[in-house]
């Protein structure tokens, strides 16, 4: 790219180790001698002209982000509309980007924000603005085509599958007198892959989870009901996971609170203790239900190793592709092999990936629909391997990166939503 | 004690170190070369003379279980009757105790665990059979009395606190756009132990969480929710932790399903939800709401390790008890300094500890009632301190015992419960 500064961003929903790429980035730009700016929440931040100047942090504040979970920069769900809909948001972020000798823009998100890299990097030209548009990606959700995986999954899906195996081994210990049946619901809109993460919590027969409720199957109550029947009788207990988006037969989810957020997503929760009400009343068994939301996404203290390190390696690379002019891509991850796990990073078309969803493959859900197969724990497996150390205070408790957050000096007037 | 066997029952809801004492009781047993027996699912295998013979597993064996959570002999919710009520109960007890030359009787557990060792000090004479009783403490409540604290809460009040911090981190970032209020409900039937102990995750103004709703107090709506607005006008966001034992001005639980277990507790969950939707309604702000359940008492990845410490420590001193016949005993945590954090065991009368309640005195809570004094830090601070390693076995996950449970030959007639 033309030599002058880059803009990171966060985008959407954050992740457990989102901070590491954040890291990645300005200590890859800082090694080549390249100022970043980060917009604060997003690409509000952007609009706003509210940049903050990263150059002010310390070395070591930088590094400390490497084990602070959320968005230290502040993360917003806010979608662009296209430039034809409103010329005026995309003609306000090039009138910002050019005040500041911005050249490079990083976006830090899923497959929304992949699409708004996308429409951006096409506006540079137009505008008279040189401007490479890196996409970097981020999700709990898995969801994001082309990358073998997604830097943020493997903390959520290690967080998740301990969870399962230590919060089974509390409820078999007490199964004989107290709760039979254990329902934790885990996040994943569209697709089952956290809730295909809880199978690695026991592979050997009767080892929990016994029940995986994947929003890839309609929910069918009487099949469900004659599963965790028949585990409770042979094992004792029954530890049930559930997506939050699990749906019926007619396509409805099962617990749509009715309100939607910006990106126009329905607001999903209680999947747990409506299929806790169900066990109680039609198989008349103690049950108990967790529902950890935001605990699961946050658990920086039980992040996965090969995570982090796919985290940052995605984040160094953006700034590579940028530094490089390779304009409108995406540095994704390319699996080399499952055992032992080889991946590197290669670039990917942001056009290939904007705005699509990777669904789990038929072959990773088992046949009867309850759980995982050999081909998913191939996959699943390495994503969640080591732990990622995270550095305790005085108190005993994790630190995390304190930012002076020292804004850049504006340069234009306030910014008016259109 | 007389020359004879051990035998180590569980008792009530499990924790994150449970087995570390019970790892305690069969090392130092060994090393005084006592045999241990231990009770399938608590007081229930005793009556059934389900006994396991702990020497049939190995050194390393017994050594995991410091890193295993829940109850690795299985517990039970089973409380006895008086003797008076119920005398068959205690003579088939003492009967068990009889035949297998089983002169020590350690139960691991609560108030309630320790009316029933109690009792059933009293009863040896009697049944002409030479018996030392001693409770060793246990509960994620904290609410014995006599000791300083209880092995279990410690673990409880670090993930909670830890928890507390890394969600507010991710609410915090997107707050501008997404959830501007996050209710995390945890456990604590009577007092607010753990409730109080998510106030280790933050000391500064307005650091979270920002509202702790202890059962202590009762539940005022509309103070609750003014505390709520101005928070989030302040702050941007607000993290509130609200304990499931939560009662209106009328005494009534928030949050009571009608169900009761088998000591006549209530059942409860579901006051997260509730609170969240009396945020939404009156103040029309994005909630999110979380109940990590068991998750958070089986939490041993995030277990502190002077909790661990401590649940060693009872162990070996229930054994080292029981060997010098003191009868009617439980070794209980003695606070000799708060900073540098100083420790010691000591033995307590059952009697004392025996179907009492241990409430949070009223110095620790906060005059508004909405958070913890600088008192409460003092007393909390240690008990959460250090990170309990847990070994990763070759999946990444923690590693847990596997025990053999081999069964004693049984030498009396099937038990038939009164």
């Amino acid at each position: 790219m033309r030599r002058g500064k880059l803009l990171y961003a966060q985008s959407g929903g954050v992740t457990a180790v989102i901070n590491a790429t954040a890291a990645a980035v300005i200590e890859t730009a800082r090694a080549h001698g390249v100022k970043v700016y980060a917009a604060r929440n997003g690409i509000l931040g952007a609009l706003r002209e509210d940049l903050i100047d990263t150059s002010r942090e310390t070395r070591a504040t930088i590094a400390a982000l490497d084990h602070t979970p959320g968005g230290a920069f502040g993360s917003c769900r806010y979608k662009l509309k296209s430039p034809e809909e409103n010329p005026a948001e995309y003609k306000r972020l090039m009138d910002v980007l050019r005040a500041h000798d911005i050249r490079g823009f990083l976006y830090n998100g899923g497959n929304d924000s992949a699409d708004t890299a996308l429409k951006l990097s096409r506006l540079g030209r137009e505008y008279g603005h040189e401007l490479t548009c890196i996409g970097v990606p981020k999700t709990v959700d898995n969801d994001l085509t082309i990358t073998d995986c997604c830097p943020g999954f493997g903390s959520v899906a290690r967080y998740t599958a301990l969870s399962v195996r230590e919060a089974s081994l509390d409820v078999a210990s007490m199964s004989e007198t107290s709760t039979k049946v254990f329902i934790l619901e885990v996040m994943g809109r569209h697709a089952g892959w956290i809730a295909a993460a809880a199978g690695l919590a026991g592979e050997e027969a009767d080892a929990p989870p016994h029940v995986i409720l994947f929003p890839e199957r309609s929910f069918e109550p009487e099949a469900f009901l004659a599963r965790v029947k028949a585990t409770v009788k042979r094992v004792g207990y029954c530890t049930v996971v559930a997506s939050e988006g699990i749906r019926d037969a007619a396509g409805r989810l099962l617990s749509d609170t009715g309100t939607r957020d910006a990106f126009g997503h329905a607001q999903l929760g209680g999947v747990a203790p409506m299929l806790a009400q169900l066990v109680k009343e039609r198989l008349d068994l103690k049950v108990h239900w967790a529902v950890p939301d935001y605990l699961q996404r946050s658990a920086r203290h039980a992040a996965s190793a090969t995570d982090l390190a796919q985290a940052q390696a995605v984040g160094k690379a953006a700034v590579e592709y940028a530094l490089k002019g390779m304009n409108a891509v995406m540095p994704v991850i390319v699996r080399e092999r499952d055992a032992p796990y080889r991946w590197s990073i290669a670039p990917a078309p942001l056009a290939r990936v904007a705005n699509r969803e990777k669904k789990m493959p038929a072959r990773f859900l088992r046949r009867d629909g309850f759980g995982i197969t050999s081909a998913a724990r191939r996959y699943l497996a390495p994503l969640i391997h080591g732990e990622a150390a995270a550095p305790l205070g005085r108190d005993g408790l994790p630190v995390h990166a304190k930012l002076k957050m020292i804004a850049v000096g504006r340069k234009l007037p306030p910014w008016k939503a259109g």
